[in-house]
């Protein structure tokens, strides 16, 4: 299971909107005869690559699959059939479908096929890869991820930095995971604040495949985003900006630049963030970053549209007139769960989930 | 060397003015013929102690000690006389003696005498255990250590809660863990607008023994600590207030109360740090924790007087109107060296050095 969860990262980046899945095929003597894992655009899921890989020796085989196999006639035909022809032997299942409309209909179909099947086998760690699927097949809504670099006195920005020139708080290791965490994203959602103060670039840097180009989505109420900032000069089909503001020359000339706008209902001066989820969902954003400044931030936590948090600590600090991570008046103190600490260089990745898409 | 680490743990507490050592004496056929720590008491170094335990035994034997057997007569005899006259075979140390006035000639002797000497085994784990003493014995100036527990949000506590009501942060491990904190120093520093914001006891409820009382500092330049508060009520000559106010009723007040009073210079209106640590020193505080608000905290790291950071951070949010951990709107960047994060249930400590007091 372990090598199927590889592959199952292989398929992140290439197989959104369909989940990230990998499937392995070893015989009875240990030897591995297929392998393969889903890629959006050429169609076939895992568990099709690996048995076509294998042909004559799937038979007998165990299937390890990171995602229950599908049930059900989609773009392709269901993978529990085809394990079935294979007459594989056994099938090892890290997690079941989290479509409440299928889950457990392929593992059934499976044991009526006489095919022995054991779920459940690292399971954590293959959710982990498909948390904005198991969200978005329920409710059609992105999973949102608050990620930030603070340091140790909850700072997210020096409160004096030149204009237009960056300020990294975190070290190289740490920014490279949160680069990663782009690249396994479908959208990255910032404030127009943010890119007026750092004038960031918000692109997948990681250098690993993708399907589709990350969308890079600013929420900017009265369209105060300069057309001579990094974002509107690198647009090409992937920068969107959610606005609350009349028809204007802005618009034209934003539009003019190759940047998609889209008008959103306003509540107290801002875009509405449900109705900027809802609009993500109905574009096939699985998963988004929300790499944002003090309020937004707050925001988004004290309205609930945050499901996990990823926040990298640095050994530093930058005092009280820096940019801090929050900057809402009121406590927000929302429940977390699976809350992990991980060590990167002298930074810390703090990790915890705020919703669990798999329930 | 791991067993003698253990009964070195067993000397903190006990130990100081003298450094915390563990020693353990073992046979060629591997059994164990004695083991030791200091207890400053009891007189006997930890060598002493392990070769009175193992009497005729000891010829041959490996001593394994915590730290530079020493070469002077002090208190007591020098340990390395003690063991080239028990006739061991070898010693191997951990760390030398800091003291650069002795540093190597407890070694040299040991050479001299004829045995052979390891050094360096375990010396990061050895060090921990005597910061402290390493630098007093060095700059007659105790180890600051500045503890907290802190938010997500590099909060220490929150914006508003009821008079006397405590709150805490971290979890009760944390808590624990600080606790032990406390039990290994000598004294613990705090301001009086933490006294008055949230009534402290200050007190080591480790449970775990200890020589000299916990010495708890409270830096009030105008004489503002309440008659009423806990710290006061429960004062035993283990209470010492820094003061920079005239003689006064307060004066008088407090000092029937059994508290400690002592008028130092005040600098912009405050009792000045350095000055705190030097009296201190003279009073053989070897270390001291500085538990303290946003403030203090700011001003200790600004005035380069933290010698080493211990922050526990626990997975939530306070908001922005909440006690930040520094107050200080200027930047402030010392370089950390020994950077550690460690995990303790779904918090983590993150420690760093400020200053190294062994070189």
């Amino acid at each position: 299971m372990a090598r199927a969860l590889e592959l199952a990262e292989r398929s992140v980046g290439v197989s959104s909107p369909n989940p990230a899945v990998g499937c392995v095929l070893v015989q009875r003597d240990g030897s591995l005869v297929g392998e393969g894992y889903h890629e959006y655009d050429k169609l076939d899921h895992a568990e099709i690559v690996a048995l076509k890989q294998a042909g004559e020796k799937a038979r007998g085989a165990t299937a390890y699959v990171t995602l229950e196999p599908c049930s059900h006639q989609g773009r392709t035909g269901p993978c529990a059939d085809a394990l079935i022809a294979a007459q594989v032997s056994r099938v090892v299942i890290a997690i079941g479908d989290p479509n409440p409309q299928v889950n457990g209909q392929g593992v059934a179909k499976l044991w009526a096929g006489g095919i022995f099947v054991t779920t459940d086998v690292l399971r954590d760690e293959a959710r982990a890869l498909n948390d904005g699927f198991a969200k978005y097949i329920q409710h059609r809504l992105p999973f949102v991820t608050l990620k930030a670099g603070v340091s140790l006195d909850g700072r997210i920005a020096p409160g004096h930095v030149p204009m237009g020139q960056t300020h990294y708080i975190t070290s190289e290791a740490s920014r490279a995971a949160a680069q990663r965490m782009r690249h396994a994203s479908d959208a990255v959602i910032t404030g127009v604040d943010t890119v007026i103060a750092d004038d960031p670039l918000l692109t997948d840097r990681s250098g690993l495949p993708r399907r589709r180009p990350l969308l890079r989505v600013v929420l900017d109420s009265s369209l105060r985003l300069p057309v001579s900032s990094k974002l509107v000069k690198s647009a090409q089909g992937d920068l969107l900006i959610f606005h609350a503001s009349p028809a204007s020359d802005r618009v034209w000339g934003l539009e003019d630049a190759g940047v998609r706008l889209e008008r959103l209902e306003a509540v107290d001066g801002h875009v509405s963030l449900p109705h900027v989820l809802k609009r993500l969902g109905e574009m096939q954003v699985l998963s988004a970053m929300l790499e944002a400044g003090s309020r937004l931030n707050s925001a988004a936590l004290a309205q609930g549209i945050v499901d996990k948090l990823c926040l990298f600590y640095a050994p530093r600090f930058l005092g009280s007139d820096a940019v801090p991570l929050l900057a809402d008046g009121g406590r927000i103190e929302p429940a977390m769960k699976r809350i992990s600490w991980k060590a990167i260089g002298d930074d810390v990745c703090f990790e915890g989930y705020l919703h669990n898409p798999w329930n």
